[in-house]
């Protein structure tokens, strides 16, 4: 299996990036989807931004090195990943609060277009826990109603009164993709708007919010765009909804005039409405080299390998006989860059494998998830992984006591 | 003068501190209340975060370098210095944000004490635009009722409507201090609650939250405590409320499990739930940095060394004949750690100052605003600033057309 692997990174196009990463020696990296990893130029930008823009020119930076510009900037750049105009997009804060934000736009537009009765947020159940958590937000202002409805319920569940569907386009446990088109066409028609969380595609596969028309949509910064931990989000509003889409964290930074300093709330006229408060540059600064690397890439370039990558890892797995219970779709078209898995020592054999130097991570209560970040991993590392995790099934080993005991988190 | 500075400086005991800081050649910069400066191990500890924490560790450092207890951990640092507990603060978002949070709380704190009808969240015209932007967010979700009353009817104005009372501890433009202990008994008289924005005070000079009783607050990290560009703030809840305190933006990283990724929010035991989405990392990580030194050297040390500072500026402009109208309180102890002048022509003698490597700032319509950071600036920065101040004033040279012309910014 190695020797074919080594074919197939020959024959890679996208061979070449990896050398833009700093890699640590001797892992197998399979949680891109969780943290991205270290872009090379990463460091000697935030350098720049450190020693110069910050240390040398001070204050002054937020004009001469274009700091209050690097929201709408950056956003900029990340939307022709997710098939939206440079205007459409900023970042801002974290996936969680741009959630509330947008979910409060939604329901305000409802409001304004005559259907303050909607008041229903729809989505389903094991969505990422923060987006349903963001509905209870608003939920205990008494503001919103949460309504959760299982994958093939969901046509059925958009009544009248439903205000927003919001949905994660790629699951962040399975990898399920949603057909973007049809379920914000199918929300459209119910008179929904929808909200699509990109956490898990944005930057992965692509993506095109205007092709299917959607209203909104939020996404991540430290996954697949290897913008470092934490790093600030992003949010989507259409074009259609600019001048109308209002949100109730207006902090002065979304202020049409901050440095008027006003007494009144007035929002910018475009996406910077969408700002609350004061950008961190150090953040921004980061993601903006991970964006920058991953559109060099192109979004169809990495998920074309991803789709290779996965499906030559469930190659090797099959050949070594191992055959685990597949939860992620088995046809890659329908599933983003990852692959899961249902064990019931999902936790343990985490860890054993983690011991080996191949990290991929655990869910709850049962899920083995490998995420396959095309930009750094290469046909070699699938078939060390597959070798690795029959290796750890076969031997037992995952048994040890230490593999088995409960750290508190990740 | 010039003598005379040399002599304070020589018997500062502060003086040694200069050395921590990586400072610009040439420049004289009296804007630490914006923007604070470069500390010099912060490039260090970002270097290691980079290419060790996020590098080599990646997702593991989430346990192994306590990414996940970095906002309590960096907010347990800044509670000596503010007043509070350790448990009692925690690092997160924007100042904008949190105060969303703490307004909310509140609110939500009188509807469960039995007082749903109290709505009105009080606070002076003039205060820090976002504060009073933040109540309209509320306001436009039907929750919160603005007063505006200016300080002087502030007492007369906290009648059984108010729900909360909100201000700035020193004034962003005259640098004014509230007596919290004063207004913070005279609110909960009320039976109002409290939330004190120490954005202009907080690591500038000595703040006793739980001495004056109060409720909540909040505070920024890129000022006084050297943070960087857009920091992290921070927010604290006072021990008694913590239990009781319900905010709406209920991300996951509040939850009392996170990683359980259950359906159902249940906020975190203690401050914790004040977080919201994943905390970013870099910007948290350079926030310590400057929150250690200034823990090092002290607050009641800083203050009493700004005190010296301002003063001794002021004695250099009278003795230069210079007579400007300070809006800034005379008595030093007053005042946070910043004097301000009104002039028509505040913004042009800004810029002719900055032309000059004096960097003020300005604040519209018509303030000259100099900040007194003491951890980096001498005495002979008074001296040459005052001369600077007065040369520009005297000679006219602000008159000059390319001061004259406002940029959109800062």
């Amino acid at each position: 299996m190695l020797d074919r692997a080594q074919v197939l990174d020959a024959g890679d196009p996208l061979a070449v990036y990896r050398e833009r990463f700093d890699l640590p020696e001797g892992m197998i990296y399979l949680d891109g989807n969780s943290l991205g990893c270290l872009p090379k130029a990463t460091a000697g930008r935030l350098e720049e931004v450190l020693r110069e823009e910050w240390g040398r020119d001070l204050i002054r930076s937020w004009n001469t090195a274009g700091w209050i510009d690097l929201p709408a900037k950056v956003g900029g750049k990340i939307a022709p990943l997710i098939g939206a105009q440079p205007h459409e997009v900023i970042v801002a804060d974290s996936v969680s609060v741009n959630l509330f934000k947008l979910i409060s736009a939604a329901l305000a537009l409802q409001s304004k277009s005559g259907r303050p009765g909607r008041k229903v947020v729809l989505s389903e159940p094991g969505n990422f826990p923060t987006d349903i958590y963001m509905i209870q937000g608003l939920e205990s202002q008494g503001l919103a109603t949460r309504r959760l409805a299982a994958r093939e319920q969901l046509l059925a569940a958009l009544d009248e009164d439903v205000a927003l569907l919001l949905l994660t386009h790629a699951h962040y446990k399975t990898g399920e993709l949603f057909d973007m088109v049809e379920l914000t066409r199918a929300a459209h028609a119910a008179g929904a708007l929808v909200l699509w969380d990109l956490s898990h595609s944005g930057g992965a596969l692509p993506v095109d919010l205007n092709g299917c028309e959607a209203d909104f949509a939020v996404g991540c910064g430290y996954k697949y765009l290897n913008g470092g931990p934490g790093a600030p989000a992003y949010a989507f509003v259409a074009e259609r909804h600019l001048e109308a889409a209002q949100q109730p964290l207006s902090g002065w930074m979304g202020h049409a005039a901050p440095f008027a300093f006003s007494d009144d709330y007035t929002p910018a006229p475009g996406i910077e409405r969408l700002l609350c408060g004061t950008p961190g540059i150090l953040g921004l600064s980061a993601l903006e080299v991970g964006v920058d690397l991953i559109a060099e890439i192109g979004v169809e370039n990495l998920y074309a390998k991803s789709q290779k990558l996965s499906e030559f890892f469930r190659q090797c797995l099959a050949e070594r006989g191992l055959d685990l219970e597949l939860v992620s779709p088995t046809d890659p078209a329908q599933r983003g860059s990852q692959l899961s898995f249902r064990h019931e020592e999902a936790y343990a054999i985490c860890q054993a494998l983690i011991a080996r130097g191949v990290i991929g991570d655990f869910r709850d209560p049962d899920i083995l998830r490998f995420g396959f970040a095309p930009a750094y991993l290469r046909f070699a590392d699938m078939a060390e992984a597959a070798r690795h995790l029959a290796e750890v099934i076969e031997s037992g080993e995952y048994r040890d006591a230490a593999f088995q005991e409960r750290a508190a988190v990740t």
